[in-house]
Parts: structure tokens; sequence; C-alpha cells
């Protein structure tokens, strides 16, 4: 596991290839569309935003997926236009997209899968992307260098590309793949209007975009369930302001390159490295997407214990997540745990406010509902002025817990928002 | 109806005393402890937070107001320390304040209603009340200064004072009460953690405080369903950061001293009347409110339409009005619709992006989901400069409408709230 922006070609899943080119999409003159061709084609898992408004590439994506059973061979990524409320235009605009990529890559139209992320409601340059996409064709490669391109095009408001990859070693025991190795490779982005609420098969507009390749060999219906769960505790357990987008995607493709065929059901030795593995990545994933947050300054660790059930933890979790005054006094190291307190008893959760424990870091702050005589404000002070820490809070109710991240709220982050047409 | 911080005496209604004094609470040194007097005794109707972790001052108000079915002799208000998660021994330091006011006002220990606000967490000084009791009696009185005393000692992070009074005038056509007046002046402070979610008879700690007082003759039962009607309208429907304090408390009191007497059903004139003045009062208080939020520099009036039900227009509301993506677009009078229909789209509400038209003040932006040609971006940036304006978003399904105050998020907001241990 690894984040670092150099990678290693050697440690890329095979049977992929990455590039991207600038097509003036963005105003900046940037890298703006990015690819990821499959020339084999690759079997797919996607996850898509909860959002009700939904993204032209994600109407046409989710309709090629069905299409194909869950094959595709190309991604088309474009940042600086989000193709979201463009009307029928626009998904005409984000058909036309696929079909000169299915031509240039030499692909069956269904499968190409399109993303777009950027600003809302402004018509879609399908022209620009046709045009740019010949270009494509000597930027795109399977070298580590080519990955970058590509895990550079698809950022917008993100100060750095984020990328994760695994690589598991199959043991000498294993009857059928002894000594021999599958691969992970994710990308993503993200930065601002941060809350993925994504299920599977349903309708988005992403601003946090995630790919995940592998080598290993599976089935579309096995991906699914693992995709799903990986998700579950990297992607939609992070928040950075609680908006949740209109384009979220995260999308899982196998090219079976390695020759490692997944167990036929997955919970096998093979299945167990690969949602190990798969978890690990998404993990590190979503930790750079907050790292990178808007106007950043402190990561938070929720950690919420003794709930009577987990859907409860998580009620406490987000309310606390998505409260400015928790943001903002992590913001100055405020160790304020009446308002930790105070967003709780608003979650909808039932709970005894004097059953209620809290740490900060390794503090002990609150117990049984009353500051704890020890409690030393200094040094709580101190941990809090650290980038990351961990905030516990058990309800003393029951023995379910969630974990989420999230981030402080500073005067950074109204700057950038508050940017004219950002 | 008016606001002036000035009241002329004889505006207010007849029954009450007010005052304040300072008890050394708040460490500014500012006025911190308040008390209104109906020395007649006085008809009560409350509603309180939902937040789950409630203040001692709510447990104790709650225990007097079903002891007495409804009276209140006397509220004692002390700013600058919320006595909430203070435990056990918070509830003993406010029972001990109650004892102290009974014993100074002479009145049933019962039918004196506790208040604070403040800092949560922090050992509630009793003492320091108790001690400043004595010296309340020669600043109260039935005046308008000393009922500016009152507005003014409630006041924590607030900047300014927030009153409003209503006086009705009954018509000479009336059968027992033809040319008589009844008033209602109420009283409030808030600032941040504002988002109210009163109940009737449910637990609060208030950072949101309201005090209304009418010389109207009724009994609790019939001002309870009337200050739920108004506080729906009101303080139901305003929001500054989406924080839900846990000392919210809306207290309204009925001295009877004008010697007119509801309706028996409170459908009459006299309750027509009433309604309405009450709905005119809570409405100016809910909006100074959201006026003198912290850091606010935009009020933005959501207006939604087109619902299927106003569960679901309010849904769509709450997810704008809650939305730091949206509150810094405003910060800078941004038309960004996308992040409009972005919050609408992730509120639950089931509707279709293509049927939804949006106005910002009186300029068409968006209709059947694609921005109108004649959209007027520079117009609609100079109406989003104004200090107050509406969004009307239209969402095509039905008939049913909200309509609900916020304001923007300013880097002043984070500032404020950063503050160490604010």
């Amino acid at each position: 596991m690894s984040s670092d922006a150099s990678l290693p070609s050697a440690d890329l899943p095979l049977g992929f290839q990455w590039g991207a080119v600038k097509a003036g999409i963005k105003v900046s003159g940037k890298l703006d569309l990015a690819v990821a061709l499959a020339p084999g084609g690759a079997n797919a898992a996607a996850m898509f935003t909860r959002n009700r408004v939904v993204a032209a590439p994600i109407i046409v994506g989710r309709k090629h997926l069905a299409a194909t059973g869950g094959r595709v061979s190309a991604i088309l990524v474009n940042s600086g236009n989000a193709n979201c409320m463009t009307g029928e235009a626009g998904i005409e605009a984000c058909i036309q997209t696929c079909v000169a990529a299915a031509e240039e890559f030499h692909c069956i139209f269904d499968e190409v899968f399109p993303s777009s992320t950027g600003i809302i409601g402004v018509p879609f340059p399908a022209e620009k992307i046709v045009a740019a996409l010949p270009s494509t064709s000597d930027k795109i490669g399977p070298s580590a260098a080519h990955a970058e391109l590509f895990a550079s095009a698809i950022l917008t408001t993100d100060t750095r590309m984020k990328v994760a990859r695994a690589i598991v070693g199959i043991d000498a025991t294993h009857p059928d793949y002894a000594g021999m190795e599958f691969r992970i490779f994710g990308v993503a982005k993200g930065a601002g209007m941060i809350h993925p609420q994504l299920a599977a098969a349903m309708p988005p507009h992403a601003t946090m975009l995630v790919y995940l390749f592998t080598d290993l060999d599976a089935t579309p219906a096995e991906l699914e369930p693992l995709l799903a769960l990986a998700a579950e505790g990297s992607f939609n357990s992070i928040s950075i302001d609680g908006d949740t987008s209109t384009n979220d995607t995260v999308l899982l493709l196998a090219s079976g390159a390695s020759g490692v065929k997944l167990d036929a059901t997955g919970s096998g030795r093979i299945g167990e490295a690969f949602a190990n593995a798969l978890g690990l990545v998404c993990n590190s994933l979503a930790h750079q997407i907050v790292d990178d947050g808007e106007g950043v300054t402190h990561l938070v660790n929720l950690h919420i214990t003794g709930a009577a059930t987990e859907t409860d933890a998580r009620r406490v979790a987000k309310a606390i997540a998505h409260s400015p005054l928790n943001k903002t006094a992590w913001s100055s190291g405020d160790p304020n745990w009446g308002r930790l307190l105070a967003a709780a008893g608003y979650s909808g959760v039932d709970f005894d406010p004097n059953t209620v424990t809290v740490w900060i870091g390794p503090h002990l702050v609150l117990a049984n509902g009353l500051r704890v005589p020890e409690f030393d404000e200094a040094a709580t002070h101190q941990t809090m002025l650290e980038r990351e820490y961990t905030i516990r809070l058990d309800l003393g109710v029951g023995t379910a817990e969630t974990k989420f991240l999230t981030c402080d709220l500073t005067a950074e982050y109204v700057a950038i928002n508050a940017d004219y047409s950002s």
C-alpha cells in the first residue's frame, strides 16, 4: 500500500492503459480529458450518488453498464464541466463523446463509460472532447507516468492527485495460484461537496470520482458486493461539508490479466485477500480526499461507540461531522465537548446524556455526562493542534459502533466556495 | 408592530414587570440576570427544543409547569452559563435559585420558571444568582426602560436586543369588549446555534430564548395550540447554522390584566386577532434573530413551491438552508443555481429535475430544469448583493409550499465560532 505520487510501473494492474490531454474545457488550460482503456475489456461494478439530480454521464453510464451486463473497455473523464442540469442536450452531448471514443479506441459504444466533473448547468462542450480524442493516442500507455496523467486530469479544486495501490501475493500453499500476484490501483478526485451517499445502481452527478482497476479475474456479480462493502467503510464514511454531489461515482474494473480468478463465492482465500486489499485502497483514497478537502487544517476521526445499533452510531457521527459549531471549534483546537453533546442530542438518536463518555485523543474529557476532574484542557488543546486525531464518544447504550472521518471548517473553505461562480 | 429599541411604556402588556442586574456570571461584567414578574400570576404555554441533551433549567421548568398546571409568577433568566451537562449538581443549583427567587418575589416555588444560556458543561454558579437577587428589587418595574433591561440581560453573542410588540384594538361591534385593547410584547435572544426544533412539552438546552407576554385572559390549554401555530411559522422556520441548541425555549405568559378574554374555543374574533398578532410578533422576533446571526451578511427567504406535501417542501428548504456550498455562494452573491438543485436533489424528496423552476429575486433563472435564455446573471448578482432577498424554487410536483428564512455562511461566522472556548 502506498499513495506516493511516483508509482513503479510494475505495481500497476495488467490489462489497462491510461492517459490524458488538454481539451480546452478548463479555463486554466490544464489537463482536462482523461482516458483509461482496458484493451481486452474489463468486468465492472459501479456505485453512484443517491442525489435525485443526476448528471448526464451518470444516466448514460448506467445505461451502458446495464446494456453490456457490466463490461467496460474505455473510461472517458472530463473535468471543468459536470454536464449536469443540461437537459436532453447534455445527454446527447455525452452520447456524442462516447460515439467518438468508441471509434477512436476501437471498442463497442456501450463499453465506453463517461464521467464529468466541474460546474453544473453550463452547456457541455462535446465538440472539444471529440476534437481532442485523436490527440490522446500517443499519450496513452501502461506506465506509471501514464497513470499519473490520468490522475492529474480528473482533478478540479484538488491540490494534489490521489492514488493508492495494493499488490497481493498468493502464498505457496494455494492449490491453483501459488506464488502468483494480482494488483489493485485506485485513483480519486474530491475536495469540496464531499458527503458521498453511494448506492449501487442509483443515479448521480459526481464531484467525487473514484476509479479502481484490478487485474483479478472476477465477474460483475462477484465485484458488486465487494465494492459495496469497501465503499461503505471508506467513501460512505467521510464528509467534508455534508453536501452530496450530483455526480459521485465509484467504478471498479477487473481485467482478469493476472490470471488469478476470484473464488466462486468470493468468500474463499482469494476473495478475502481481495476484499482486504480493496478496503485498504479505498480507505487510503477516502483519507486522501478528506486530507485535501477545501480549506481543511484538521482531520477528525469520529469513533462513536456504545450505540444500540450501527445506524444510531452513524447518525450521531454524521450529526457531529455536519455541525458547523463543532467544525469551527476544531479549526482552533477548542475542546468544546458541549458542542459534541449538543450535536449528538439533536441527531435523533435516543440516549441518556448521563451515560456518555468522551475522549479527545488519549484524554478522557467526560464521564457519566460530567467533565472529569482530571480533564487536562491544555493537553487536550495540544492534541487538537495536531493535523489528525480521534474523538471517541461512547453513548453508553449498547455495543454497536462506527468510524467516520471528517474535518474542520475554516475561513479558507468559505473563501474558496464564496469565490464567485467557482 | 414595531421592534424599536425605545418602547413607549403604554404599549406594554399590563400585569407584568421586568428588570435585570449584574450577577457576575458573564466575564464581561455585563447584565446577566434578568427577571420578569407577573405579580398576579400568569397562565403559561411553553415549547422546548427537541434536543436529547437537556439543560437543568429545562428539566426544572417543565416540572414546574406540570406541577402548577401552567402558572408562572416569575421568570428567572441568566446568561453566561447554560447549566447544561452539569448533572445532578446542575439541577440542584437551578432549584436553589428558584427557591431564592420565590422568597425574594413572594411567590410559590413552582411558579418560578428558570432559563439559562451560555457555555455548556461548566458548574452553575447558583450562589452568584442567589446573592444578586435582593439587588433586583429596585431595578424591576413595568416601564419600557425596565423591559429593555430584561431584553439586554438575556443576550450572549447577540449584537443587539430583539423585541417586538403588538396592540390589538377590539372594534365597536364586539358584544363584550368593544373599544378595549390587549397587548403582546415579545423578547428574544439568539445568534448562533440556531436551528430550533421546538416541540410542546419536550426537553431542551436553549440558545434561542423567547419570552412572550400578553395581558389577554386565556387558559394554558387555550394558549398552547396558538403558541404552537405561531412558533411553527416563525421559530421553527429559521436556521442560521443548522445546529439545534440544547436550551431553546419559547414561553408565552398571559396575565389577563387587559380584561379581554379569549373566546372559549380560541376560534372566534378575539382568538383570530390574537393568533394574527402573536404570529406577527413571533415572525418579527424570528427575523431579528436571523438578521443578527453570527457573521450574517445576507438573509435569504427560501420559498419552496410546487411540492407534493408541505413536509417535502420543508425538507428541500432545510437541505438548501443547511448546505455550506449554498450558504457560502450567497455570501458573495453567486447565483449558483446548480448548488440549489444539488441540495434539493439530496434532500430525500422525490422530484424530476426537468420540472424545476427557480427564481432569484424577480429573476427567472431556471425553467424545466434548464437555464433560461434570458437569464441575466449580472442583474441576478446585483439582487444577491442586497441584504435580503427571496429564492423561489418550484418543484413542479404538486401544490404544497413553505417559507423558510436563512442566511449566508461567512468567514466571520467561522472566526466567531472558532474563537477558543467561545
